[in-house]
């Protein structure tokens, strides 16, 4: 069998972007991207995309540079990610909530040779770039002009040439650069929260091929589904699904405005299949005032945070099927999954609820998960409450962060695991479910209290919209429970912060019930939709410690 | 980007064997198989394979060694996909229908130091090993018994251990033997046909983990489907489903008896959704006297020639879903696929048939496909006619034949392409057509005939069961096509030898008309219920060259 070496027959890089050719073969007739009341055919978007590829070869773009995009999910964006990596160089998506000061900072530390910027960012790069220090070159700019969309920048002489310049520029029959071995680098993802020293993962076509089909088949996506892009490209590429949706032929709906009229709207008029999408998405469709249920049913992928009892069966109840799934930036897209099991139908909503908060199982193209005291490494029990890190290994994880090995090497550890940095526990069942980031536990008295237990108490509150509990510093315990509340609109009556706690206290134990409550208009957050809990940290430990008299009154059910 | 090299953490090797620890968690008390009246779940089944791979390893069964099946569809069939790899050794299926001499051949080149027989087969396996030569150690023999069948053997002391026992002496917390790298071997499978020199297609685990996910993706298959398992698993292993089952947690439906009334009563019992399926089954199905139509459709995969158009109207309208795929033993499983499009399904049923009878478009996981004229390389010319020969690359294409590196280098050629020795055409729409095996095309006056497209028309006769065309000697031509047909059981009349012919010449160029046709009680037969053109080919030319005077009425329409 020692003979048997791999050749280049079978050897060919693992990469997603055949996928596209093979789209344009299968599905070229058929609707790829629809945006406003624009559409383009499989056999359209594959000759752009070549095109776009083209042009950067041309304008000297080689394998391993770097190439950032500062747009929201508009046709162009859907383009580039088949496009830059198609011309040799690694795609580099930018938040466009990002601030000036940030991007300026991501794109130096990118090296990005050239950025596409879609024209409501186009006063944001010129910002960026005027924080450039002058021996610094500046990345040649490519301005996405929108026409379906009113506001066109008044600075274009600011920008070396046009989206569709550039796409016209290009050649349709270009032989795009394919990758030399399965450890090419594809795209680079800076993670949110970055800001002195920024965090760049780097997945090579390898993770991100393997992680495409394996989220198909986790999903079960079908044939020619309608996809609603509302969970922002940028955003770890959209956890893979450009690529996946050139895999089985779907139709990617473009829209800029992520609310529930509109997001119902598209529903209803394109017949949307599929769609991934933040909770905050699942939290705004449920709370919108639709009564009439879904003409068809709609699958809806979210992550991020479990969603909660209440908003799954408002959701459920209009025809969303809600999946659950967790990943990372580092792992490309969903690579552990709430795996449902067709028997769980016949459980009480609110059973169904609890399981399906549960973050889940490795998704079958992911090598091996488990929950580790982080001190020895070794598989905490599978009780349920052990608390312990989620590490993983497999195809899925990234290569690394960019220009980073410090970093790198303290979550992608020698033992051959990825520290996640994520808390949680092992049930019976082999189900994991997070508690919490590692830096949001709150260690008050030596216990670990976690911050997202005591938030879905909140949640649970039918006054309370959006909740955060972060650590605030006190004389006695070392940190107390401190919690952020955005109440709901339109309330007869707005609780006070001693109702919260006392509605907390009757369903956590003492020592967990937040002894600081605040109200807040709209919370922190990123741009992808993320509560920053930096921030409230900072305003928690601004209030000053707690003092000890405050507990008095908690400390017998502490024990 | 270059400092960011493969680390273990992403780099742990690609296996489908991990499927099987998912499955035991998430699927852990569902249905793994069903098999007369037994039924197993999937953490049983876990159980038992570690137990298995655990009893491989006591003995002293190494990584790389050779571990021989023999055995139809039955649970310990399937367990033997999981449990021989996760001992470290190359799991090696050989067909029970072929002769002692054959599997002797089989057993000594493969150096097989194992063999699990099922009791069935147990006068085979003996018969073989008493053909190797003195010094030859013979391998080890596990008999399957089988409770829920009859004939148990009268030789029991002939074999080492049976199976059950093999099964419980294991360790069921064995630690599987996890591959060191994407390349090393999972699978040997001697293609049919080999009587002098066998070809062992030797796959990695890699291709088999990749194949089997793609597989998934493109069959669209989702969750706990019910599979029946009418496909031999000892025919290029199943074309991964034992893996891909494990991967979506579905229920396995073994059985021994592949006939119309066993298929039918087992789909309405189970409530079988998928199953893949020969030709000569689709045909059994088509043929038997069933007029109700099935509670729930069934998902059928075919391969190995395109579905007639009387067999896909009539599976149809009894609720089979039939896709259409190619695949050879040296690819893993299906590879090309007659991807289907939903605007299709407005078309009538005669063109819905000629489209399905398509071998189709390569898979989302398979690099590139081509049709290439085998003397320069060349892509034919995407017109629907133009013959060449279909080549492919990927990950799904085997390491090589094992013992064989000049076989391997014919068709695994240095331009990083795997010929696979068939013969077709590439439509405008960039769909495969197949019209031969190359040794298969008939070279009459120097011109190439499919033997497929003769065949094709032949089966179109309402008085025809089945019908293979070879090449019979032509003093004048050189060779001319020679029909052996089998005709349908209960004619009110058979129909001469010239009767045939005429019929194909009033559809058919006349040079493509058969110039002899031969009636047969059977077609023969390979294990895979292929027919054997190998035999019939001797047989055409036993009968001797036909004289130029027999085709004189033709020359005139040959121009």
């Amino acid at each position: 069998m020692e003979q048997l070496n791999p050749k280049p027959v079978h050897s060919s890089p693992l990469t997603p972007l055949g996928f596209l050719d093979r789209a344009a073969t299968v599905y070229g007739d058929c609707t790829s991207i629809i945006y406003n009341n624009m559409s383009y055919t499989w056999s359209l978007t594959h000759r752009r995309c070549l095109q776009l590829a083209s042009s950067l070869s041309s304008l000297g773009i080689k394998r391993g540079h770097v190439v950032s995009v500062l747009s929201p999910n508009i046709p162009a964006m859907y383009e580039l990610h088949f496009a830059v990596p198609m011309s040799g160089a690694v795609l580099n998506n930018i938040s466009t909530r990002l601030n000036a000061r940030t991007v300026s900072i991501l794109l130096r530390h990118s090296e990005s040779k050239l950025v596409f910027v879609d024209s409501l960012s186009s006063s944001l790069i010129l910002e960026s770039l005027s924080l450039f220090p002058p021996h610094v070159p500046p990345p040649r700019l490519v301005l996405i002009t929108d026409d379906a969309f009113e506001a066109t920048p008044n600075q274009p002489r600011d920008f070396h040439d046009t989206y569709e310049e550039f796409v016209s520029k290009g050649d349709p029959g270009f032989n795009w650069i394919q990758p030399k071995s399965d450890w090419d680098p594809m795209v680079l993802n800076y993670t949110s929260g970055t800001t002195s020293s920024p965090k760049g993962v780097v997945h090579c076509h390898r993770s991100i091929f393997i992680t495409t089909l394996d989220s198909l088949v986790d999903w079960s996506v079908p044939k020619e589904p309608v996809y609603l892009w509302t969970l922002p490209m940028f955003h770890s590429n959209g956890w893979t699904y450009p690529w996946a949706m050139a895999a089985v032929g779907g139709t990617n709906i473009c829209f800029r405005k992520i609310d529930a009229p509109t997001i119902y709207g598209l529903i209803d008029k394109h017949g949307v299949t599929h769609m991934c999408a933040a909770p905050v998405v699942l939290n705004m469709l449920s709370n919108f005032n639709r009564t009439d249920p879904l003409k068809n049913p709609v699958h809806i992928l979210t992550g991020g945070a479990p969603p909660p009892a209440s908003i799954l069966s408002r959701t459920e109840s209009l025809g969303f099927l809600v999946s659950h799934g967790y990943g990372l930036t580092e792992t490309g897209g969903v690579t552990i999954s709430c795996a449902w099991k067709s028997k769980w139908n016949l459980l009480p909503a609110t059973e169904r609820a609890r399981l399906k908060s549960r973050q889940g199982v490795r998704t079958a193209g992911v090598t091996e998960v488990d929950v580790v005291d982080p001190e020895s490494g070794l598989s905490v029990k599978r009780d349920g409450s052990s608390l312990g890190e989620i590490v993983l290994r497999g195809g899925c994880v990234m290569l690394g962060y960019f220009k980073d090995p410090i970093g790198t090497n303290k979550c992608l550890k020698e033992n051959g695991w990825f520290y996640t940095g994520d808390v949680g526990v092992m049930h019976p069942d082999g189900y994991i479910e997070i508690k919490d980031r590692s830096k949001d536990i709150i260690i008050s008295g030596g216990v670990n209290i976690s911050s997202v237990e005591v938030e879905t108490v909140l949640y649970t509150n039918p006054a309370v919209d959006e909740a955060a509990v972060v650590a605030r510093p006190d004389e006695y315990w070392g940190e107390t429970p401190c919690g952020f509340v955005k109440l709901k609109d339109g309330l007869d009556r707005k609780p006070k912060e001693r109702e919260i706690m006392e509605y907390c206290r009757a369903k956590l134990p003492h020592y967990m019930v937040p002894k600081t409550v605040v109200f807040m208009e709209e919370l922190p957050k990123s741009s992808t939709g993320k509560i920053q809990k930096h921030v409230l940290r900072e305003k928690a430990k601004a209030m000053g410690p707690l003092t000890g008299k405050a507990m008095g009154s908690l400390t017998d059910s502490r024990l």
